[in-house]
């Protein structure tokens, strides 16, 4: 029932509070956890438009290098507490991502923060994870802020 | 983590489903489980309006000892999953009382059917559920039909 879990994370403060969910679901059963962070191409369309002369392919370089580092801390944490990890960074529009990978890997519960990065405080639901609420077919833990 | 859940149900098929996987829970700490039913006073008051020759004191009753009946299945079961069970059965506007009753009690988590019995087909998510997890503050399950 919480046998594969995906956790699509920001590696905002809220996703890492939802990792403890994760962790704790492992005693009800969870074996693995799909680690999935999207990189927004449009927030990458942005850079390159507004850095062009300056280097885009270079900060793009290390906004991944970045990333994977992030992801690599998670992944340790993640192994450590017994669960197989699986990393997976993809580039594309966050909720069509997350919702692609639900579908691919065939996962059981999703779990994820209320609210990413870029929301703002007065936000009752960030709106990536609103709409991965109403789209997921796997039920779906939300972690609150 | 999951200490104390409450389990809001209108004992729809989803309703149901979603208890399995407070069940589940158990192994991952879960210990009491509130079970909470709300009677829709809106169609309480409407089913005053269009019976009042007929005997509406009478169609109430039987409301509530149809919800009461079912409530004792409800936890019936639960108990004999081991957890300690409380049974609640509240008249008003399903969403207040659920989120009353989550400040009351002080839960670690909600667990909840996406859509109620009076959800069209084609809603992606029930509109009581969707503003439970927008207002509520401690995380939510949501489990999909």
């Amino acid at each position: 029932m919480f046998d594969k879990i995906l956790y699509p994370t920001d590696f905002s403060d809220v996703a890492n509070k939802a990792m403890n969910y994760v962790t704790k679901l492992k005693e009800a059963g969870a074996k693995e956890v799909i680690v999935l962070h999207v990189i927004d191409e449009r927030a990458i369309g942005d850079i390159c438009l507004l850095y062009a002369s300056k280097g885009s392919v270079e900060m793009v370089r290390r906004i991944e290098e970045e990333a994977w580092r992030e992801m690599d801390n998670v992944g340790a944490r993640l192994r450590q507490e017994g669960f197989e990890v699986r990393l997976r960074i993809e580039k594309g529009i966050p909720l069509s991502q997350i919702l692609r990978v639900e579908q691919e890997e065939g996962v059981s519960l999703i779990v994820i923060g209320s609210h990413g990065k870029s929301n703002v405080e007065e936000m009752l639901l960030g709106s990536v994870s609103e709409k991965v609420i109403r789209k997921s077919g796997a039920p779906i833990l939300v972690v609150k802020r």
